[in-house]
């Protein structure tokens, strides 16, 4: 107790009032998505009939500061701002000199960041008259987080969910479910792409690029009805970096600042949403090591090129700037599922490309080792996601001790583990494996994007 | 935005130092437990190869005050002081001029407010130099507890896990085992009890009961061995006091006081906790409702007798001055797993008996109605057990609405429902009963305890 500090709360009062939007404080603009089939930089009209206009324009925008809407700042409020913890009991385990802060978003409804992009996501549609939105997911967190969000702003709401974790992983879907959303296992009788699936393969498990492909089809077939992507993009970004606009004034409110920070990526919406204010101050001068986290199962920006690709399996996107193993890539099964993306969001891979951020990898096995050691001696249990900025939580302390040098390390804490406890009892039998990637596997990925535009 | 005060933090230092005895406040002492074959008052050392004698003393305390050993506070820090909500977005459905404040006990590592008393009963069981811990657990919220707070204190932990619950919510036993406890199905063939409940019933599904009897028969066959409760008795309520002790500074801060005070009763533990220090201010003259809500599948309070009965079906524990249905009553399968016990803690008992406190009852469909009601218009998803406090505040505050009279409502969120949404599930697709009882199955119930001794 006399020790203090062990979580650091932020009032009310002082949650951020607006998004910062690293695009200002880039050293050259983002490329621009090129149009699927003309090859030309997308314009905003090509996009509107996908996403909402004030969506587009938020996404193309170049203001460094852009206000949260009351309206969203108010339904934030249900569960922000987060606590930032000190993980006192890992560091006296670990027996590091190294201090360890997490920034916990597992505490919203549905248990992860995702919330955050969601309820500004729903805001937005239904100021632009949007009655209705459509969504893929996989083993549903983004699926449960539009659901909830849907419900707080009166929308109607309907996912596509992949059959095979529909089937499996039933409890994300009753949460959506518990929140009023309508669920159905993809590939769905509902479109016309579902029904193709159907008709090729009766006993298809679904894929991510099926689900996509049947929520776009559905929300073109309706004028009140507007598609939602839970990471990548550049206003999903820019909606997560409450996150670390929050743990900076936690930090400051201490007298500390962070030496290392790292996150876990798939599409890069965690990361970015912790990392991107910090990253500000290292363009301005300021000494931070920044770290994303990605499995070796899905290696992205420890091994992929930097190219132009699909953002989805099915080629049918626009085409964006980024790291990517190939639009044609199936990661293996991990069970840090919401880390399976082929590819990365443009501005977390324009900030690789700039220096200011090191990839860095673990297997899944590590990633377990260390979600074990998180909940022996902190409690919570981790997603298997956050698992891998854990890993390197724990690595950096380890390297403190041995250089005795006292460190302070900050992790984006994306989510809890309960609705995932099952990879955990796998690992604790010893029936995981670590899908690491060989080469000739990766070479063989990216001949899906040989013939593709380069950036 | 501009409205604040939707969550109420407290501040690390702001912690209570001190647990709240309600013993040190009734009118007349507490009527002792009675010993199972004599028939004479308890004596500490009768129970000194259950319990370790420190917390046999806290049992039988009567000061006021009891100071919360660092270690206990140091573990408690992980995430308490929990928050305290308002839920302005309920309100507002309900267009009630009542404000509904909840106090969220979901936000600790186990998801339930458990934990409060289980770091307690670790830290004192290794003061007292045991080693090892065994409970028992139907549902797993308490299992789960006690597994945490064991690792947290390096004490090794057995759960004997009733079988139908091992088999069909396996979540709970994945958290005890990510903690690493030892969490077996019973009836186990690791006692004799087990061993002959086995051979007479293979396909048995087993009791709380059972599971009872197994974990007291290996507490008493090691030195170092003691077994845990997480409700009903005297030094577990009094660990849970820090939820009301917290919750009369928040709503202090924000310079209210409550005009009606819920939580749902089981064993009773939740409720106390945030109630006891509520009772203390309405014993010296404030004027509070304090309402104890129970299912009515097992209405222990609102239609059960105040007997001397057992704690446990097997009719081995200690008898207890208390409010019961019988220890042969089998409550019906509803979901609120933690609300079907026969008894009632004896100190919810008697500020029942001396008026303090008034039952109330709803069935597990206006419960669950309650609980999606919540879910929709706050986000987080309660425990069913939960809801039943929620179904009370939704009534108070349509009442408050009828009468135009601004209330304050505050009630125990005893925890979250992420690993009961099958639950849900059967609500929403009608599938759900409310299992009210009868006065025949009440009466025939309460044959059972015919021929014990009367209070």
């Amino acid at each position: 107790m006399s020790k203090g500090n062990t979580k650091i709360t932020l009032a009310e009062k002082d949650m951020p009032r607006q998004w910062y939007n690293i695009q200002a404080d880039l050293s050259a603009p983002l490329r621009p998505p090129l149009h699927p089939v003309t090859g030309q930089p997308v314009k905003p009209d090509d996009l509107a009939s996908i996403f909402p206009m004030n969506l587009v324009e938020q996404e193309m925008s170049t203001e460094r500061w852009i206000d949260i809407p009351e309206e969203v700042l108010d339904k934030l409020l249900l569960w922000r701002p987060t606590p930032l913890h000190r993980a006192r009991y890992l560091e006296k385990h670990l027996q590091t000199p190294a201090k360890i802060y997490y920034k916990n978003e597992g505490v919203s409804p549905a248990g992860s960041h995702k919330p955050n992009t969601a309820v500004a996501q729903a805001y937005y549609n239904k100021e632009f008259g949007i009655k209705r939105i459509t969504t893929e997911t996989g083993a549903g967190q983004w699926g449960s987080a539009i659901g909830l969000s849907c419900r707080l702003f009166g929308l109607e709401c309907k996912v596509y969910m992949v059959r095979v974790s529909y089937d499996q992983k039933p409890y994300r879907r009753l949460m959506m479910q518990a929140w009023g959303a309508q669920c159905v296992p993809s590939p769905s009788p509902d479109t016309n792409f579902g029904r193709k699936m159907l008709e090729k393969y009766p006993d298809g498990s679904g894929s991510l690029g099926i689900a996509i492909s049947e929520a776009v089809e559905d929300c073109l077939s309706s004028e009140e009805t507007r598609y939602s992507l839970g990471s990548v993009l550049n206003h999903v970004l820019l909606h997560q970096t409450v996150i670390g606009l929050e743990a900076q004034k936690q930090m400051a409110s201490i007298g500390e600042y962070p030496d290392i920070i790292a996150g876990c990526v798939g599409g890069g919406s965690n990361f970015a949403g912790l990392s991107f204010p910090f990253i500000r101050d290292k363009i301005n001068g300021r000494d931070i090591e920044i770290y994303a986290v990605e499995p070796t199962a899905c290696p992205t920006l420890t091994r992929g090129p930097y190219v132009y690709d699909f953002g989805d399996t099915a080629s049918t996107t626009p085409l964006l700037p980024m790291f990517s193993l190939g639009h044609g890539f199936i990661p293996a099964p991990i069970h840090a599922g919401g880390l399976r993306y082929h590819g990365m969001a443009p501005l977390v891979s324009q900030v690789v490309i700039d220096g200011l951020v090191k990839p860095r990898s673990y297997n899944q096995l590590q990633a377990y080792e260390a979600g074990v050691t998180w909940a022996r001696t902190e409690g919570y249990i981790p997603a298997p996601e956050t698992n891998h900025a854990i890993a390197l939580a724990i690595e950096e302390a380890e390297k403190a001790r041995e250089e005795g040098k006292e460190k302070n390390i900050l992790i984006s804490w994306s989510g809890h583990g309960l609705l995932d406890l099952p990879g955990y009892d796998a690992f604790l039998q010893g029936k995981l494996t670590d899908y690491a990637m060989s080469d000739e596997e990766i070479a063989l990925s990216l001949k899906s994007i040989e013939d593709l535009p380069k950036p």
